[in-house]
């Protein structure tokens, strides 16, 4: 399995509107990405000082499944319309996320 | 379900034995952490330049079965003693990571 990670610090100032309107966009990628297996975002959970703001986590069959969203233009319209001008910083990771215990 | 998310960017210099002990400490807290659900981590794939260099996902059924886990000895050596001195920066969130697709 191949997982794509991603954190994002908003901008002070990011209103609950256009927070809701990431999560909105989110939320219809599955539909239209058909080589996303699993997909889970969400606000931090205010458990600890110092987190970032927001998590997406993105799991596929391979690296190509994950190049196909990555590029794919509902995916890219999202990140420019809703995404950009919220984002102060962002970081990544995609790797190989096979199970330690199997 | 409740997922942690960090990702971490080494130093310069951090060498892959050094590297390959934390993996190998990661792969052990599963059979000693039982509050841990599904556990999967990995160096970056190398797709996207800009990426940091490490992510864990860590999942559990509840936000107490996350701090179980954060705060257990087992974790908290292995941070001190083989995470910590490879450490440039970490970034973290956790949040409520439900299907929105479900």
């Amino acid at each position: 399995m191949f997982r794509h990670v991603v954190l994002f610090r908003w901008i002070d100032g990011a209103d609950d509107e256009s927070k809701a309107a990431v999560a909105a966009g989110l939320r219809a990628l599955p539909e239209v990405i058909d080589t996303i297996r699993d997909y889970r975002f969400g606000a931090d959970a205010g458990v600890n000082d110092g987190n970032y703001d927001y998590a997406v986590v993105a799991d596929f069959d391979d690296e190509a499944g994950y190049v196909v969203y990555r590029d794919h233009p509902a995916h890219r319209q999202l990140i420019a319309e809703r995404i950009a001008p919220l984002l102060e910083e962002r970081v990544a990771v995609q790797y190989l996320a096979t199970d330690p215990t199997a």
